[in-house]
Formats: structure tokens, C-alpha cells, sequence
């Protein structure tokens, strides 16, 4: 089942530069930073209501973030959705046709789980489903 | 004050199509459908925990919408933060040097009074601030 919309991901080409654009438009700095290896990037997130945006910098030439931002600039990556069952709701979805980039979960950071849905099957949009591995929503 | 993420905005060619294609994902139909002739656009609102995310199909050639899917195909068009005074949030922003394309906020649809940031001030992301008419959270 979907929660909520855990984040809203922003590729952004530094990281320092950024954070503090935003700490200026939500008027607190970001309440977590983290380097996600398997992303190839380092985040920040702003928590806003039960969600947060995160801001995200490529760490690596070739990484997803690298190339999104060489082709389209800096912007709104992706969006990401909590989901209490991760590999019951991949399941859902592939039965109804949506394309994963990839369907076995892979760590996301900030604890947590997730998988990519393809934009060709979803209007463009880059879906994450996430799950918090403790079970627990977080932040 | 930001409150919360209300809306993700998503830009597409067919409400229709694209309305079904969301129902499937999230499990659910769209919780509200409305024409905002302001923003010359159809919208629908798929409610996720305490936001939403929102399709918006152009209904004029030369609308933001259909400017956006010209240049850059479906996608995630803006995001849509929530606030309690946005008179004074467009002030607080302007005072801090942030661009607005409109400092008077207009008719978002859906009971909101809208103002929309530049994305040259926020790294290409395009932010929308809407305040509800009635004071109260909608949906």
C-alpha cells in the first residue's frame, strides 16, 4: 500500500550552493545529510509537513544524477513514495504492466529500501517506491 | 510559514489516459477533477498521505503546460508548497532575493490562491505557493 509521499528529489550541481538556497526558502537548514553510495550521490533533506525535498549531488561522472542534469539541467528528478510493502507493491505493479528499472530493492540511503519505476511507463515522471527497513517511517 | 508539500504537479498530454494510468498505480480514481481557465488547464488530484499528486492536461496552445510539454515532453511540472500567509511568504521570499513570475497571487483552482517562483532562483525547480481561500486545508 502507498502512504505518502515520502520526498520529492532535486538534482542540483552543488550540493553547499543549493542547501543553502533552500535553508533560505524553508527557513530551517536541511535536518539530514548523507552519502548513498549505491546512488553515487550526496543528499540533503528539508522536511516539510510528513515529507521532505531532498536535494541530491552526483559523486560520480556517469552516475543517474550526472546524466540528468548534462541532459535537462538541474530540476525535479524524481518523486518518491513510502510504501509499507515494498516487493508486495513492485509485484501489483509489474502485474499491471509498469516497467521497473530495476525490481529487486537496493539501498536508497536514510534507511530505507527502494525501487525505481521506469518514466516511459509513468508519463515521464520517475517513481521511487520506498520502504523504511525498521518498519518505521522516517524521517 | 510552509505547512507541508499540498501538490505535485504533473504535466500531461491526455488527462484521460493519464488519469487511468495513475488510478492503476495508486489503487485508487482521482479524488477531484476541475477546469482552472486561469491556468487554461484540466486538472485531477490523486490524494497520498497528506498531498497529492496532481495531473494537469493544457486546454490552449499557448499555456504554460503545453509550453512545457513542447520543450521537455510529460513530466513533473512543479511542486506546490503549502502555506499559511502568502502574502507574507511572498514577501519574506522577495526579501531574501527570490524571483516570483507573479507576486500577486491568482485563482490556482481548487480553492487556492496561487504564486509561482521563478525556477532561475530555485535550480530550475519550479515552486508554486498556494494558501487556501477558506483557511482550511484542502483537500
Amino acid at each position: 500500500m502507498i502512504h505518502r509521499i515520502n520526498h520529492i528529489g532535486v538534482a542540483v550541481r552543488s550540493l553547499g550552493t543549493s542547501a543553502d538556497l533552500f535553508a533560505r526558502l524553508f527557513g530551517a537548514p536541511p535536518a539530514h545529510t548523507e552519502h548513498v553510495e549505491e546512488q553515487r550521490a550526496d543528499i540533503a533533506f528539508f522536511p516539510v509537513g510528513g515529507s521532505s525535498v531532498e536535494l541530491i549531488e552526483s559523486t560520480a561522472p556517469d552516475s543517474a544524477i550526472a546524466k540528468f542534469i548534462a541532459k535537462r539541467g538541474e530540476g525535479i528528478h524524481h518523486i518518491c513514495l513510502e510504501v509499507s510493502d515494498i516487493d508486495g507493491e513492485i509485484a501489483r505493479l509489474k502485474g499491471l504492466g509498469f516497467v521497473f528499472v530495476n525490481d529487486v530493492p537496493g539501498d536508497g540511503g536514510h534507511g530505507m529500501r527502494v525501487a525505481f519505476l521506469h518514466p516511459s511507463s509513468t508519463n515521464g515522471v520517475l517513481v521511487e517506491l520506498c520502504e523504511p527497513m525498521s518498519g518505521a517511517a522516517v524521517p
